[in-house]
């Protein structure tokens, strides 16, 4: 319980305290801030106007500059899990109702008034979190890959062999990851027309018909990893600064004549869209829970196995957060961004992506009771991806983009 | 002619200048320089301590502080093309024999004293060049994407239908590009032993035992592009600032196993070299040719079509630069890094990694007159790539790697 009001079932509840960057329309700096409830506690000006982390005096001192000076989390990130945890935990207690240090803000009007923003009245604007260096996007949504499998290569070679072996996974464009509300402008490229098989047909350069939207889960690096080392799955946590949710637009028309033998290239890097809150790691672990079963008998090589038998988050996503990454040695940058790949179950209605949902547009959807229908997505629509358990007050802000057409 | 003395066909003559960023035993804080022969020109003291760019008052004013305060040159390379002409225009002239600014260098021992180095003696460290965002790697040399073809898909399929049209390419990892002389730890990961196919077969957790190199050509971007824009071919040069060497390390048995269907992923992950001395775009001019016949009568689709018939370079290294990248809309940021992918001609001699060379390690090749023979690289085995014309004076510093056995 906060001495805030916050609306029950709420994702951004004293459970969770997610992490964004803010700017608002008299203070146009981006800094950092965390959610709660429908309110936004201004941290540059949580430290230095209200002098709000008196009651956590060590980090004050030597460390609270990561979150008053800096434009991204990227610095924040960095100090590793513990940091968070000390600093996520004092702040879940400054905004508690029974809460230990009332003199910071709850009996003190004039700081509430100098660092806590209501979120639509303040005008609050959300920017990109962290600083990426690098966007790895990963395969581990088995229902996804069986589908798009099924679609592209046909049910015989729908999984590889090696899909039951490793995290198949690939490196996205970094420079094209936006947040949540940026418009993505509809693609055009090479795509061969229906009808039209690879048989010494030739593409032609058109608009894109197939406008897809992947739902997935993203976790953002926090503690690096150096070249040449391995960071092991039971010690990934500590590797991770918090979740997002993540919408890997995708263009199924260029992308399957562009994606062998190297992957999807220019179809997937125009534009991925993440929601602006991280959730750290800490306010997931409440929804820890085991993985499903696996449908092979065939076990995991055991540098993959993981010790904690709750390895996956039920948010009501799941997401299996695996470290196969580092294996040959390549390093891990404070703010490099790891992607689930799309998230579907086995019926229609609880698919994350329109491919699939359509069988590659040969069957169109129902868009809820609005009365419409998609194959893909038309131009002026707005995707929203949202998630979380509100049981637990735990979850993530809302993801948004809306479909411009095609420029000139 | 430089009024230093430069031996003859040497690859930084006064026709080059390539820009990098070194560090001293008596200075360690990484700044930019420019090689002219075997000696290092640091640009940070030319400016501060020399007044160097006194001849170049525009300049001096407002901009030299990309060239003194930076530990990279990303700033410089953002200025765009025309400021990378003036300023590289400029320090040839400085440089020249006949130098219209005798006093800035040439007759001036006390400024000569203070900003230009002698590399081996002075002690003149190299560092990465440029803080690279996103690393893109194409498949440009048809001769190697065929060779490659054979032997993971069969003559049939080695060349898929899109290759004829478009740009083939993948994102790499940004965060494992390292500056030469790094050394390259042998990766682990899933392998499939030699025997034993994908029919049902299991893989196993071990050393790579197909450790390999790959000579290529990669670009840096200098002026970024919008989200949502795209970046013709005909413009294109315009946005690069200019080229280095680069060893696209592979892991051939990992790569083989995980690369379908997203492509390579940690199999190439684990480092990729470059050489430190960037190549500005201008020294390149003279180098411009034809490029080779296309082996289709299937006409390039209109936006790929360059105006200029001159497209490539001849370095000897032949490496075409396209820019299908942004056709979607994907942005570019000032220090992407675009690699050409391997670069081989058609026979075994003038293949450009050993995965060719081999025919995938089935027979062994000789090394020079060492009596040596190499199927894949063996631990201690240093790599150097080189390449440059000495007639035109302008070419690449090596890109040296060692291989160091893997990790415990």
């Amino acid at each position: 319980m906060s001495w805030l009001p916050i609306p029950p079932d709420h994702y951004f509840s004293i459970n969770n305290i997610p992490f964004g960057i803010i700017s608002t329309p008299t203070d146009t700096t981006p800094r950092p801030a965390v959610a709660i409830g429908e309110h936004v506690l201004d941290l540059r000006a949580f430290a230095t106007s209200a002098n709000g982390f008196s009651g956590l005096p060590d980090f004050a001192r030597s460390e609270e500059e990561v979150l008053t000076s800096e434009r991204t989390l990227n610095r924040f990130a960095s100090l590793g899990r513990a940091t968070h945890r000390l600093v996520r935990g004092y702040l879940r207690e400054v905004l508690s109702a029974d809460t230990p240090h009332p003199g910071i803000l709850r009996d003190n009007p004039e700081a509430r008034k100098a660092c806590l923003l209501n979120g639509a009245e303040d005008g609050v604007r959300m920017h990109l979190p962290m600083d990426i260096g690098d966007y790895t996007d990963f395969y581990a949504g088995r229902n996804h890959a069986f589908n798009v499998g099924v679609l592209f290569r046909g049910r015989e070679n729908a999984l590889r062999p090696n899909y039951e072996h490793l995290p198949v996974g690939y490196h996205g464009r970094a420079s094209s990851v936006v947040v949540s509300g940026t418009w993505v402008r509809r693609p055009r490229g090479q795509v061969v027309k229906p009808g039209e098989g690879e048989g010494g047909k030739v593409p032609v350069f058109a608009e894109s018909g197939k406008l897809d939207f992947e739902l997935e889960l993203a976790a953002f690096v926090g503690r690096g990893s150096d070249l040449g080392s391995c960071v092991g799955v039971d010690e990934a946590g500590e590797y991770l600064f918090g979740v997002v949710i993540m919408n890997d637009w995708s263009v199924r028309d260029i992308q399957e004549w562009e994606y062998v033998p190297l992957g999807p290239f220019v179809s997937k890097s125009f534009a991925t869209s993440i929601s602006p809150w991280v959730v750290l790691m800490d306010a997931l672990e409440p929804l820890r829970t085991r993985p499903l079963e696996r449908e092979t008998k065939v076990p995991l090589l055991p540098y993959l196995q993981e010790a904690n038998s709750k390895s996956v988050y039920d948010i009501p996503l799941t997401v299996s957060i695996k470290t196969h990454h580092t294996v040959t040695g390549c390093p891990l940058r404070t703010g490099d961004l790891l992607g689930s790949g799309t998230i579907s179950g086995t019926d229609t209605r609880s698919m994350g992506s329109l491919l699939e949902m359509t069988a590659n547009g040969t069957r169109k959807v129902p868009l809820g009771d609005s009365g419409e229908f998609r194959g893909f997505l038309e131009d002026g629509d707005v995707v929203v991806l949202a998630g979380g358990c509100g049981k637990a007050g735990v979850g993530f802000g809302e993801c948004v983009g809306e479909v411009l057409p095609a420029g000139e």
